[in-house]
């Protein structure tokens, strides 16, 4: 069933089990919005608060804890002209001493950029000395993606983890199917704070950040067992990848390779050693962010050399 | 001038102002060949010691501390049909708990590959369930690059620094130029540790292990004051790179950060600001290794979308 | 006023702002207890959900978003002769090499101990070979307090934050005084997970786990503008802390040392320089627990050394 | 045998296998001195380059790659009445948003100290606003020491390792026996940089630093198999310790923990259960330091629980 220009009258600020207006079934799509990560909309209103306000949640009939929830993005496309950016790298991202030593000029803290939907360019608007007319390709993603997580918990949008959450990866866009564990009946999907384009890592703390009208479908997915997954996974045409959730950069990475091991194990049958040798010779890894409290790695293996 | 068959009878196990045989002029290129990680060249038979022996080291005529040299890899070629891996992800890649739990098989702990240079590919030898004709496409890298370091240190082909070294980072291949900084008179250039082929971050703790015929060319960059670099850089046709080496990622990636930062500051003039744009919107990001006893980042910032 | 004897009948197991019954003025006094880890109560009767099941919440009249709140542990003891502890170190402690090749023997995961308030001790129940009759000093702790965080969270008490929660330090102890951000009207205090005795850093993943009876004062500060506390901080007669939580250590680390910093700088009307070389000089620091998905790293100043 | 009055006249500032002047028999003292870490002996004059350069190398007749040597502290005496330190927390140990919006004070960079051996105090000299007169005890302690590094390295006065070296620990004092694993014949024992005393974690990247009058005695302990020491140890009246120097925190914990894992099960015939119980209800931690480029973390256990 495809539900046509849901909008949401309500946006949350925590991962949780929210009460929900929406039972989705299986393969159902939906046409909905996101606001910024400010809380404004298409026609720059403030409707919700910052950071993050979700769109959701969406329940999806059947979903136990246990089970695995799908999400296909079909759509993803600015709905307004404009986004916003930090203007300095988060002092996280830099070297200790070259922060303690930093002179900040007195450019403001934000800047604006033009987002052209026709000519697919996001850019700069005046005020960054150098950077005059500088301009980047459109690139949609998704900052916040997940469901309500385990053991009663409300978590910030600010943060991620099992559940998903703020995991500001570029990966996460249109042609991608994400794949989450169940922690609550229903499994409870929520989305927001889009971003027009982003570098690899959001170090400056921000993508382009924007509204945006999104579609996608869900799916269910029961698994037996110890085929489980732990952390949020994904797949594209090219590519399958998971995605790890934590500070250091360092645990981050290990979840996200623990969890490519286990479904390399599960959907291949092999041993320990078969997903070795896929990993440890063709993975690729991504940094998601280096900026949130839980910092996002990903692992990715191409599907072209997967037995 | 053209150093046709430089043929190394020593290999070194640290980067250090070890004595040297060849002083090149900036603009020299030199043929010569490199043995694998234990130490065993194009015929098969073990010349020097593991683990990470190196060629050179080569000295630029003219390089003083506060320069930078240059390496631009030219050519870099299997110069034998077989090459060899670990077979299990490192422990430290992997979740602490998932380690804890893990039963070993009997397998071996290493893997034999077959490397077809003529049709560019890297076969798995038989031994590894569900794996049989595994194959990858060749994708030649350097692991171990770097010069002499500071303070009049020894440092083992193990790790790596701001001397470059044990980086494992399969972007290192033909067509990259590097750019290390200068710690002593002439500089001093150590390379070997070739992959026929590596996953990113070296997550198994090997690539495909093998003996390489190499050929580059030096050059020597004459820096100014506070223009000069502090970590490896380097560049292709697409994009300028920076290397941090240490531990966690974390401090790894403020290196590379912080270095790209101050390259794009003195490259374009512009203000920290304005690096942080480029980055913040732009930047992508690589795991080189980790596996060694320091981590390595790098920090990419494609050409396109210079000032 | 003296609450004697609150006999809770629900237990959390998030910090939130869930209902109260108890609404305390500051200077009151109340007699309570706390179940242990598992849900046990005095009786050995499971009463509650694990894991880390709380007391509370208490409500201090007054206290707004900005305040602080304190606690004063007045007393703290087992009131019942037998706890347990797991019995291995947790894999995130040690070398991942060394876990990879641990065999692990067939002793149970977990062992029980025998506290006798009398002679002040806790000795090992027999099971662990060549620690026959081994006791240690009983050294009562509470793992878990805090009050209701910040942005509608609901956080697990598993873990830790500028909320406090599961922090697991050996020092929060009879005699010590906490202080608490307020996040919520009312601050909403919670306590629970005592030890008889555990090692710094809480490596084993538990400490001798059992219930306990507790008595604690509260007490509001108003604080006004910068002057307000960002993370947990305590004293008692000897020394000032401060309390990070997070991962990794050094960023435990960072957080503790930096809320010691701003304390110094209001207490005693310092300059950056003069607090830095207070902690530089005479600090002293604790792991309070390395296990928990956020670390806890004490910063302590002896108050000796106070200008 | 006693060497009395060894009077150094060169300074390494690498620990590698030097040339050396003195042997020693295990049973022997030496009695000599120390400059201060940059370089500047009892007189006040400048002898030695810095950073931290090294008294020695002093071999151990009879150490061979596979034993440990002991080096236990017999005296350790300032030599002069003045110190100095750095007035400022080094920017990695505070939380980076902090360090971004410090602004530092026109105050100088380093503080004197006047050292008063009589009245065992350690006194600021004026110039830190708010801390006329303030002083601690004096507690002197020996930053570096170790022995030649193996793979035929020389590693820097800065860093730590296997090996010992800057570990900045200020439990390195007097009644302490340290134990260093042997990597070459000989072990070559260095050491230098005192510190009048000195804050855990070393957290303004000083202690007072100042010249020594030492005097230490050397010991051979003759290791079989699996028995050998890795990192460390070292052992005063009261406790046991083991030393790991790594960054970030949690490797440099890890690398103490399993150490001391080991030598509990070796000494004490125990199984890492056995261990554990110890280590997880008993152990001690102390931050060394948190500044050189690998942080140095002691794990403790008092002997009074050992079995």
């Amino acid at each position: 069933m495809a539900h046509r220009s849901f909008r949401p009258t309500h946006f949350h600020n925590t991962f949780a089990a929210h009460d929900f207006g929406l039972t989705l079934d299986p393969g159902d799509t939906v046409e909905t919005f996101t606001v910024d990560a400010a809380g404004r909309d298409a026609a720059g209103d403030l409707v919700a608060k910052p950071a993050n306000p979700l769109t959701g949640p969406f329940a999806v009939r059947g979903a136990e804890p246990g089970d695995a929830v799908s999400v296909r993005i079909l759509e993803l496309e600015p709905n307004r002209g404009h986004g916003w950016s930090s203007i300095r790298l988060a002092p996280n991202t830099l070297d200790p001493d070259f922060v303690a030593g930093l002179t900040l000029s007195d450019e403001p803290r934000r800047v604006d950029w033009r987002i052209d939907p026709a000519a697919r360019t996001v850019q700069l608007e005046d005020g960054v000395a150098g950077l005059t007319g500088f301009h980047l390709p459109l690139a949609p993603m998704i900052g916040c993606i997940g469901v309500a997580p385990d053991r009663g918990q409300a978590i910030s949008t600010a943060t991620s983890g099992e559940h998903g959450g703020n995991m500001d990866y570029r990966g996460i866009a249109v042609g991608v199917t994400l794949y989450f564990p169940v922690f609550v009946p229903g499994a409870l999907l929520f989305f927001g704070d889009g971003h027009a384009v982003q570098g690899a890592g959001e170090m400056a703390g921000t993508g382009v950040e924007t509204s945006f009208d999104v579609t996608f479908e869900v799916g269910l997915v029961r698994t037996a067992g110890g085929d489980g997954l732990r952390w949020p996974r994904g797949e594209d045409d090219r590519a399958l990848f998971t995605l790890g959730d934590a500070r250091p950069l360092d645990q981050a990475t290990q979840h996200a390779t623990t969890e490519m091991v286990a479904w390399l194990m599960s959907r291949h049958d092999l041993s320990f050693e078969g997903a070795s040798v896929l990993i440890g010779q063709a993975a690729e890894y991504e940094i998601g962010n280096m900026f949130d409290p839980a910092y996002t790695v990903v692992c990715k293996v191409p599907k072209a050399v997967l037995p």
